[in-house]
């Protein structure tokens, strides 16, 4: 009995059909350009591209542009209140470091970096790509990329 | 020929379903508390503030309780920077101000509040109540809020 109306029955309910939905999110989908500085930086400098590129998060990379550390806004208003000379502060000391960096890969589940944004309590995490070297940055999801994806369910036809 | 399984078939896609599904989420359903500063407080205090209670945006109140300005993490790294004595500034100096803020009800649907973080590019909405004094602040969404909901409606079994 299955109704000739363009549409298959396939028996399954509206909250089974949006979690299937959900699964073919992929980070790729939402993904954003990353915006990196040098590990050498001053956490000065840091500030200014953070206001310059309008990001939330930078993320710290080495000379050999691997993925060294992760810099939050709430870093740098940590580091600004402690009184220090900022130009002279090296980011390295103040940004959280591997291993200790949430990361993901652009063949991810959008669901499940979303969780671990929220587990983690964090804003952002680094898209990925291994290499012998190490982690090379070629994107990033924060919850801006979620709110984006959130906005475009609603908006479906 | 409706099928006998259990479920009604509507004729529906998938993703209309799940648009249906979307329509039925409110502010009420993921709002969480908001945290107030009054404004005479110094930008010093704000700070402190912001990190004891680990927000992003602080909301600021008038001495009737009444919304006047909202400050985030952004607007508190500015003013840092600025080399100003941040604990004789106050923050009625540096906050965004009514009637440049975006509100939300708690009955509004959280896509449309979502919509409006990613159009006006902010990271949280009060949620007011309407009084003869002007704007009582009852809540707050946030990027985090809609990260959340989104991570539930991967759940859903």
């Amino acid at each position: 009995a299955r109704p000739r109306v363009g549409y298959f029955y396939t028996g399954k309910s509206g909250d089974q059909l949006l979690s299937e939905k959900l699964q073919k999110i992929l980070v790729s989908d939402y993904q954003s350009r990353p915006v990196v500085v040098n590990e050498n930086v001053s956490v000065y400098d840091a500030i200014v591209t953070m206001f310059l590129e309008d990001v939330g998060t930078l993320f710290v990379v080495d000379q050999n542009s691997i993925l060294a550390g992760v810099l939050s806004r709430k870093d740098l208003l940590r580091a600004s209140l402690g009184n220090q000379e900022l130009s002279a502060l090296p980011v390295n000391i103040i940004m959280t470091r591997m291993p200790n960096i949430t990361v993901c890969r652009k063949e991810d589940l959008l669901t499940d970096v979303a969780m671990k944004l929220i587990d983690r309590q964090i804003d952002a995490i680094p898209v990925i790509r291994e290499t012998e070297a190490g982690f090379e940055v070629i994107g990033r999801i924060t919850k801006t990329s979620i709110t984006r994806a959130f906005v475009s369910l609603g908006n479906a036809e």
